[in-house]
């Protein structure tokens, strides 16, 4: 069951005293009010929260240190905070602790343009940093859904609609400067595009969700505005159709932005919604980056393949206008679920597989929800990375429907898992998913587990997360 | 200096006994000749060679994991060897042991077109992946100068020209196959394009040069090859005007494949071997990768760029015989620096920088080369990436060369470090940049010994590579 947590608090030495010392160089951004308390344990998932003893709010990566040192000295767990809009429980405080909201922490420290890249730090979100970037004419693409901040995203390895063409945050995540479990501070790497030099201490900590270390300043890559934006919708007899459309075109080498699957019934809602007339069948997005001439030339591609493979109805457009009317529909998918079912929350999927076994994934997906349930699943992916989104749209209320949309992402997840995919393209583990990854991975987890020990060995930075922590016996009968 | 090492040879249980051992299961794949142990202690740099005591060829991921398990028992030291041609002493048994040659574990596993990836044995090399590709329109890109084996490709993090296009092994291996200290298999990852599952496995072991694991089977991301490849070539005023055309293209949003800057003195050696009459001024090698109205396009953009900064004579083809005369002249560098300079080898350095350094760089590099040595010393690079190689051209048999040129070595290093750079773009670290690491790095060596101990902590995996094996106190006082 997704929701269930090994929870047991530690016994703090003493709140009183933690907040006194904290308070000795956090003045007043120390709280422990409870519903400060309350925001700082919960996600946006439907995961259960678990307040923290105290939060502080950070202004510097040296209060960050000094605040990991003190939980060190008393084995008190340390939760990192970004926005809170994870969803797999990542910032749940399952023991207790400390919570350091880095939300203040939202500085741009330096932008270099002839690099293209930027250093900023943990709090700022990748909207700031996108407005901060308009001048310069270049951008951030990873775009999870929420306003994240760049430490919450690199903490949970996101992606999004751009990662088939820009990568995601394992890619473009350039250097880190992160707070070690005993409170010393390192960089990961440095500003230079390629590096050798030993073990790849930066994609460790990508990833890893505060359990490793706090990074709290992110060296980024930077890419060009293109110099013109293209959008196409076109729709599919079938997810296989479009599906196939999507692999001819990566065989053609056309560079496609963005290409995002939506299906029957997500269209049906999009046409209540945005009181649009698309056909009902599954379709897929587009968005071509390039020169005039190149966007062009990628659209006619891509709509000739389309139409071998029986789409129809291929429609692009170059300019803001069109493209952003053309992209709402995708964009405003998640109103339109609600809007469409008053009342219901989404449960939401995000298994990834090789593009290959997509279309049976999907297609098989379908038929289970079909066969067992009368909860509404309207599906969309990132159909270029073989990554979807099954959103069951449960009562939030009812445990029964939650349990039968957990079994039916249970199977989900195995069934991806044996075409070789992933449990989780891009939302992660947190607590909702650590029974997935030992299945995926295995052995492999007990390497992880050795790996949280040797940078953590007081299990002190968010705690029952991604692997369980060890005992020593384990170790050293599995690894050493 | 470069070639100096802590070289102390762990006493075996008895050679006799180990190669009996060996012998049960791999059978006449068990050498002890002097001339095989020679050729495995060695690579293709200037430093010191140091023989295993035996070498074993490996046909199997069970061979390789009995072999592994037969010596962790031991506590003797394992090697791997794939071609034999790293630069910094990658397999040099510094402490004697058993290399294990996995050359002969040479076939494709699985070449998936509709995922653009395919599995392969860490014995087969670039080549033969690309020839057993040619049938299907797929190519795989990173090129480092040697035919080297995709393990030892994985296990340097290696590069080349394509890199600023496509990627290093860093972003292209998807998943691997890995032995563990203790003769244990595990998958890093899985054949997914992204996945948010725990701690990052693959990069964890991409670049570990054997002292984490061996990879014995990598699975690759491919491309389909380009429609249509357009060579150019371009003279510029100097070495800072080349840089600003490199950096205005990547600003312009143009794909290139390939984009390499040969400085004057490498223009002429290149005249002189190839009988051609480029001007002998710095120059930029370029290659266009798409359609051919794309290709053209990107073509114009850059030649107008260059001009814009003084570049003269833009030449550019599509034709193939062209483009291939074109790109000999880079390709055959390392030949017309030998036969300019006969009886001289290579000391070749690897730093990157952040490309607005880039120029400074190697002006100052140049600075120092002729204010203080007489060796010569011509400069190429990959300079979309800010990662270029000074090749001292020194007398073999000359340790005064060998330590001048190491001076200047040392001197480019720090250089690079103070500008944000790192010590090695490709070649990695192995025995001979360990002091390097340890000035770039600082405290992230510290955790870097802490991984190293978590995850072989017997020492046996390819010892005295990358970070000095820590004692246990070091571990507990520094990291703990």
């Amino acid at each position: 069951m997704p929701t269930r947590a090994a929870v047991s608090r530690r016994r703090l030495p003493s709140r009183a005293r933690v907040v006194g010392e904290l308070r000795e160089f956090l003045g007043e951004r120390v709280s422990t009010a409870p519903a400060i308390l309350d925001q700082h344990g919960r996600d946006e998932s439907y995961h259960a929260g678990h307040s923290p003893d105290v939060v502080v709010f950070c202004e510097t990566t040296e209060e960050v240190a000094r605040t990991v040192a003190l939980c060190a000295r008393d084995r008190i767990p340390v939760i990192p905070f970004g926005t809170g809009t994870s969803l797999e429980g990542h910032v749940a405080a399952l023991e207790g602790g400390v919570c350091i909201d880095l939300g203040r922490m939202d500085r741009v420290v330096s932008v270099n343009p002839e690099d293209l890249d930027c250093t900023v730090e943990a709090g700022v979100t990748r909207r700031r940093l996108n407005e901060h970037l308009r001048d310069t004419g270049l951008f951030f693409p990873v775009d999870p859904g929420a306003d994240a901040s760049l430490g919450g995203m690199t903490a949970t390895r996101a992606s999004g609609t751009n990662a088939v063409r820009y990568g995601t945050m394992r890619e473009l995540v350039l250097d880190l400067k992160v707070v070690l479990a005993d409170g010393r501070v390192i960089q990961t790497g440095t500003r230079s595009r390629k590096s050798a030099a030993g073990y790849d201490l930066t994609r460790l900590f990508v990833g890893s969700e505060g359990t490793l270390g706090i990074a709290t300043e992110v060296t980024l890559r930077l890419f060009g505005l293109p110099e013109s934006i293209a959008a196409a919708v076109c729709s599919f007899p079938s997810v296989d159709a479009a599906v196939q459309t999507v692999i001819a075109t990566a065989h053609a080498g056309v560079p496609v932005a963005r290409v995002e699957l939506v299906d029957a019934l997500s269209m049906e809602c999009v046409n209540r919604w945005a009181k649009t007339d698309y056909a009902e069948t599954p379709a897929l997005f587009l968005e071509f980056h390039g020169t005039p001439a190149s966007t062009a030339e990628q659209a006619k591609t891509v709509s000739e393949l389309a139409r071998e493979f029986g789409g129809r109805d291929f429609a692009w457009s170059a300019n803001q206008e069109e493209r952003n009317r053309l992209w709402r529909a995708r964009h405003d998918l998640l109103y339109a679920l609600m809007a469409r079912w008053p009342g219901r929350k989404s449960l939401t999927t995000d298994v990834c597989v090789p593009i290959s076994r997509l279309a049976e994934c999907v297609a098989e997906t379908n038929a289970d929800i079909a066969a067992s349930t009368s909860i509404p699943a309207p599906i969309a992916g990132h159909v270029g990375d073989g990554n979807f989104h099954v959103a069951f749209m449960v009562d939030p209320d009812s445990s029964e429907e939650i349990v039968e949309a957990s079994a039916l992402h249970d199977r989900l997840i195995r069934r991806a898992l044996v075409m070789g995919g992933t449990c989780t393209g891009e939302h992660g583990i947190g607590y909702g998913k650590m029974e997935y990854l030992e299945i995926e991975r295995g052995d492999g987890v007990r390497v992880m587990q050795a790996l949280k020990q040797a940078l953590d060995p007081e299990n002190i930075l968010n705690p029952g997360k991604i692997v369980p922590f060890p005992d020593q016996r384990t170790i050293l009968s599995h690894v050493a």
